[in-house]
């Protein structure tokens, strides 16, 4: 079976199927109602209490905003309407409270999904949710605990929500497969942080498989071997001992330094979403941190967060990663992204929409409150500023002017920062690529983010399932348009990095080391992987290349060209 | 006072305030129940009456689509349950049928409103106008009737629709000015059609006039003069004067050439949506037409238009235009437009999804259809064919080959088309206009889509009022890549065109022919006024001027340099 590959490795093992247990609910006359009334209500404190664990474990592993579903649940559960009606029943009817529970459910869910309403519609599973739950306390169920495994397992699930992944035990997981979800998925994410092999998409695997079957995945290839033969067992067992020693020469990777055969060196850097994520990039020997995104500090609260808590949240990476640089990019929320108390318009294309530095520059208080705790955290470290979604060169000076004022504001406090911090913006719109001869006169670096960068050039929204697949980093439009940026900055003397995933990418490693970029930045567990092909390819050669690459018709004859010419 | 100029000319006139009138429903007791249900019958007999004279003149003069709208109101007018609410009232409180039919109304409209869904909540806003129309009837109020005026006026109003417009008497009307709406709404483009003069965003607007002032109005530059002084008056008869001698100097370019200063020959050609439109273009005196839509076809039907419809529609525009050139677009429509019988998918970000040439070449009956229809019309005219929203090559082979299929069917049934037919690419997604070296090696010609191609170049939607600040044709980033792709056009030897707004944009066509651009599309109003520029600039001096103009920093800087350097 072939799905897609959404974290590389190899495992073998035994699967643990994680679904949903049946429930089979069955209609019965009870004698005593107000003992089942009883049963119910010890059953709903059992409930509540799970309910307010998961709801600690997420808030200490995940974070507030996904501890918060819990606390709906709980609502739920103390609903007086819904718990009402259920106690109505077993009353009226003499049933037992499965049944009870089973039919008001049932109706109060019809109900949410019939609703046109979005966010309406949303509750049903969570009732859904909420009511198997109290179901399954009633009927002594007990489902697969993924926190406290007795053995090691691959699981396979339709789909592992956030939740799940982050109550389970690491160690005893080692791979998943699901149905449903893609390479920027959570599950998909998360298994790559902990590099774990895992697969996606493969449809009708829950039903295909059961506990104890002997399972092979190869996380990079994207394939399922169900109940192998002993002769596929010893190759990829072999495979498997190939890819650690591979890894083990990663590891030899650590503390050498990023440079190229014929003698370049460049800058491998990490992205990072919270100070946490620190540990990971010291420990995969990054040589700095080429986007620190800051939106987890607004979207983990109920407020705008204050000055002192991004001062500190800064101050503390700048100070860890020692001297080395941390770019740290100003708030990229917009639409898309619901962050209630601020209250952000509806769109209908939220990605050409009102966000970013757009939002920023019509909210200068909150915009200043970022920039003056972002100047004081270059005391503590080598931060540099970085903005996100530059079309026009007015937007550059806009928030440079603000920044000055931010400064000035700083030295009538006598309070210490970097006078000589960097400024750059992200190059991620297509009009700032084409027109980077002229931007870069106005910044001291470039950082090209491949993913926006991707979606404007090609019209493509890759969240969107039915055109995803134009979605292409090879496309040579796209690639023209990095090798344009990357020039120009030249010209103008500026550094240009990248902090899209392509910077990742193997097979773009060598073309984008070719093109000249300065600074690849991604995630922590790919550094060393990048590092030994940076170590292992002459610029030079692939130099010598780009005028061909460049002019391929299309992404598959780009593709095509990197695996038979470069890493071959 | 001062708002955006949507439409050009100057007017000279008395306002006439369109609004809704102010209705007072005072609480009666009623003698005669029974009367009092009478007299409400009657009212309603009649509404129905008036909505059904409104849904015959809007499907005749503009659509079935927007027709409909009155059916919805017909239905709601006939509906037992508010209308047996309101009767109910009247009986058991004893009431005047205004007070019933107002009370009931509000209470369905805040109903309506407080529903989270977008699509119920709009049923406020119909329920509205229906129950208006209904009290209005009860009361004896007549509306203003726009399409039976006495007398010459400005019509100010907060908002026009669509069927406020085309129920209009057009010989009446000499200006627009409206509180709401941009360049881009049907207002707007009505107006340019018509050639009237219109203003839009003059907030206030309706409150600060009264009929009877007396108003100027000059719809290039946006401005309103409320009762102007005698000395403003004649400036501005005069300016209207002149206005009028450079429209009949714009007459005399009828059956010229469109040849600039130095003899390099262009097309000026007209954008139609519609057969109808041909009157105009003809009138006009267009060299051709560069884009044909096709989407009325779809939307002003409840399915799927057949060959044989699509065919007559695409033959008589082929065969009035007699031989000159006719681009005809497949279907261009995605999930931002409603055609519920393609039951397209909803989607966050529409712009950026399942649309035009991408459903195509998904739904491969329905695009073969139109391919066959246009493939037919061939035969009577000069008809080429292009495809929009291309942005890889892969979509041009894949069209090209359901296109030979197309033609192999018909060669089969011996129907005739032109075997030669040309075949081009809309570039409005910025990876069509980088890699224009390439696709110009695919097809027969390119035009460029300024409108598509400037929000993806600036990821912004310039429907959205927040950020349509942004969207700006005058872009360096934007004019590069126009001129990346004629300069790649021309050297593969095929002709390149436009058809976006900026074609028909004063300022731009120097820039534009000093490109090289072989062919302008745009509205039919505008294309004398394009040939009257064409000769009366001089290419080569242009074409010296362009290395610095797409080295200027802004789109103000573009902008000031055209006016103080080209313009002036």
């Amino acid at each position: 079976m072939k799905g897609i590959g959404t974290s590389p490795g190899i495992a073998l093992g035994n699967v643990l199927v994680y679904k949903e247990p049946e429930m089979v609910i069955e209609k019965k006359q009870v004698a005593d109602v107000d003992e089942e009334i009883e049963r119910l209500d010890k059953a709903i404190e059992i409930a509540i209490e799970q309910i307010e664990q998961l709801y600690e474990k997420t808030l200490e592993t995940v974070g507030l905003k996904e501890a918060k579903i819990f606390n709906a649940h709980k609502m739920m559960m103390e609903d007086p309407e819904f718990i009402g009606d259920v106690k109505e029943t077993i009353k009226s009817q003499g049933v037992n409270a499965e049944w009870a529970v089973k039919t008001i459910a049932d109706k109060y869910i019809k109900m949410f999904e019939n609703i046109e309403d979005e966010y309406l519609r949303e509750r049903a599973v969570d009732l859904k949710d909420v009511s198997n739950r109290l179901l399954k306390i009633l009927l002594g169920i007990e489902s697969i605990d993924l926190s406290t495994l007795n053995d090691e397992y691959i699981i396979v699930a339709e789909d592992l929500t956030p939740s799940d992944t982050a109550q389970m035990d690491k160690e005893m997981v080692l791979g998943f497969i699901t149905e449903i979800g893609g390479k920027t998925s959570h599950t998909s994410i998360m298994a790559r942080t902990l590099e774990i092999p895992a697969i996606s998409g493969v449809k009708g695997i829950t039903n295909k498989t059961k506990n104890g079957d002997f399972v092979i995945i190869d996380g990079k290839e994207g394939l399922v071997l169900l109940n192998p033969s002993q002769e596929e067992i010893k190759t990829y067992k072999e495979k498997k001992e190939r890819y650690e020693q591979f890894k083990l020469k990663l590891e030899d990777m650590k503390g050498k330094k990023s440079i190229s055969k014929d003698g370049v060196k460049v800058e491998i850097a990490a992205n990072i979403g919270t100070p946490k994520d620190v540990d990971n990039v010291i420990e995969n020997d990054a040589e700095g941190i080429g986007l620190y995104r800051t939106e987890f500090l607004y979207m983990d609260s109920d407020k705008l967060p204050t000055e002192e808590e991004q001062f500190e949240a800064y101050k503390i990476v700048a100070e860890r990663m020692e001297g080395k640089p941390v770019v740290i990019r100003t708030l990229d929320v917009g639409g898309d992204k619901d962050i209630p108390y601020l209250d952000l318009p509806k769109e209908m294309n939220p990605f050409l929409g009102y966000r970013a530095i757009r939002l920023c520059l019509d909210r200068k208080d909150m915009f200043k409150t970022q920039l003056r705790a972002l100047l004081r955290a270059s005391a503590f470290g080598n931060v540099k500023i970085m903005f996100p979604m530059i079309s026009s060169i007015e937007e550059i000076r806009k928030a440079k002017k603000i920044l000055e004022e931010a400064k000035e504001e700083l030295r009538n406090k006598n309070i210490p920062f970097n006078e000589e911090i960097e400024v750059g913006i992200m190059v991620e719109i297509p009009a700032a690529a084409i027109h980077s001869d002229i931007f870069a006169k106005e910044v001291d670096f470039f950082s090209i983010g491949t993913n926006d960068l991707i979606q404007y050039t090609l019209a493509v929204d890759r969240g969107n399932q039915d055109i995803s697949y134009l979605y292409n980093q090879y496309h040579p439009a796209v690639l023209k348009l990095i090798d344009m940026t990357i020039k120009n900055g030249h010209k103008e003397g500026i550094w240009v990095g990248m902090c899209g995933e392509a910077a990742g990418d193997e097979k773009l490693i060598p073309i984008l080391l070719g093109m000249g970029l300065d600074e690849f930045s991604m995630s922590s567990s790919s550094i060393l992987k990048a590092r030994w092909i940076i170590n292992n390819t002459s610029k030079e050669e692939i130099e010598s290349m780009l005028d061909e690459v460049l002019s391929l018709p299309t992404a598959k004859d780009v593709e095509k060209f990197i695996d038979e010419n470069i890493l071959a």
